[in-house]
């Protein structure tokens, strides 16, 4: 299962009330975290989870609001004992933005890794997540993430006893390794199922409405997507500015055939963004607002 | 007079109730920042003080806790229609720093000036601000500063009439400019009083208890010190990370003989700052524990 948590709901600036759109899961005891505005530190102590265990670091783009606070949550997972590295993933321009902002975070007891996305689309496996990037149609380079927690098949003793293999490999096979009995060697499809349905998480900020979107969110469990603007009438500032209205967000949730759509990434001048839920739940029915530190824990299916 | 708003009162990181230590100050419509960590656009926003109005930002020294929070200051002002230059004073690096960190700021809609601070002493006039920054001791170079709103002497009625100067020039010769009458010049000082005492607040973190402190707090109307650990057990603490504890900003409130101390810059781990507050009142009677938004007017004497 995954824990998701919406750290933030804001766009542009971060106000009293409403931190900066971020995204982190847990998984195994390894955390994820997308984009990291200024204070997603702050809303990460309010949420409990921990610093320590951030494995990895993915950005959607450079923009101030995405990264500013980078350089002060590097400086708490330093005191908090962390000395594994730490993953950063993002669009091109990484490793110069981050050697920028770490002028004030110069020493640090981890080592960062970083990984610039270059392609359309590009697909990495860390810690047990399958982190799938692709381009999204921003003002500046910028790229949607899927979190994928892949489910490998049951586990089938019938056919392992009808393999005769002793039970102290079953478990080794489970893990997906492969093992030596009587000279011949088995690899975990031969005891496997076929693979089940795993979990999907789709984050998209910031962009205009575009196929790779419905492409690539197709599906998923859960798919949080900016909704900059919550009247339909702002369609033009979402057009000039690109970003997206609710309606365009719940639009693309249709498409994309997802379970669940949470809207986020609210502009500072949409003061009560749950007012203009039904612009969203009149095209896809399960439609949330999102806020601060919402949180659910996603399941694979019985 | 000067209206002073201790904007956060955290050191090292910002926590959800307690934003890092700056304090903002407005003088005859011009805002003064000093020091800028993650959060403090925030916290200016809820104190409702003016973003667009900020003329000079200064900058104790460079740990992330007092300047993590300038790129997206810098963006808020841009976004609140400013166009005059902004003036950002510190230890030298200053302009590398602040290069570093615009990576995410690129663009802004306004100039920067840099003044970077070279000896042990200097001072600046700007915007009717008398600016002193003097050394502290930190492990790292790092500057205390005084806000000093000076007040010339009165203006003696009895003395321009008995010099034959028409009222027209009154106003002049008050503001500070000299003026031409019947062929001869006369400059302020002809009409007005000795100076009087005019306004003294003084601003120092991060340091151990120096002399220089004590020289420069000299009388202050309000003295902003750090209080880095409530507890008198920790000052081998704060020895080893060069900070204060209460009553060693306390016992230099007293040789400064300053009017008011207020305490700031509390470690994470001083979860109730208040409850050491008798540790500095029983040395230096008008000793107050800092808090959040805490303000106050400070007025010429009457």
């Amino acid at each position: 299962m995954l824990d998701v948590c919406l750290l933030g709901t804001g766009g542009m600036m971060p106000l009293p009330n409403r931190w900066l759109t971020s995204l982190m899961t847990r998984y195994n005891g390894s955390n994820l975290l997308i984009d990291c505005g200024e204070g997603t530190q702050i809303t990460i102590r309010q949420q409990g989870w921990s610093f320590k265990s951030i494995d990895i670091i993915c950005f959607t783009h450079y923009h101030g609001d995405h990264i500013g606070g980078l350089p002060g949550l590097l400086l708490t997972i330093g005191n908090s004992d962390r000395k594994e590295p730490i993953t950063l993933i993002g669009p091109k321009g990484l490793e110069r933005i981050v050697k920028g902002l770490r002028v004030i975070a110069p020493e640090l007891p981890f080592e960062l890794k970083f990984i610039e996305i270059k392609d359309e689309y590009s697909c990495f496996n860390i810690k047990g997540y399958e982190i799938e990037a692709y381009k999204l149609n921003h003002n500046v380079i910028c790229y949607g993430y899927n979190i994928n927690i892949k489910r490998q098949g049951k586990f089938l003793v019938e056919k392992a006893k009808e393999l005769d293999l002793p039970m102290k490999y079953w478990n080794i096979l489970q893990k997906g390794e492969n093992v030596i009995h009587d000279g011949k060697e088995y690899d975990p499809s031969s005891v496997l199922g076929p693979p089940r349905k795993g979990i999907k998480l789709t984050y998209c900020t910031d962009s205009r409405p575009v196929k790779n979107i419905e492409t690539y969110a197709r599906n998923a469990d859960l798919f949080i997507c900016e909704g900059m603007y919550g009247d339909e009438e702002k369609v033009n500032k979402a057009n000039e500015y690109k970003h997206m209205t609710f309606e365009e967000a719940a639009t693309l949730a249709v498409k994309a055939k997802v379970n669940e759509l949470w809207l986020t990434h609210f502009s500072p001048s949409l003061v009560r963004p749950k007012d203009s839920l039904q612009v969203a739940t009149k095209i896809f029915k399960n439609s949330k607002v999102g806020k601060d530190r919402m949180a659910k824990t996603l399941k694979f299916d019985e």
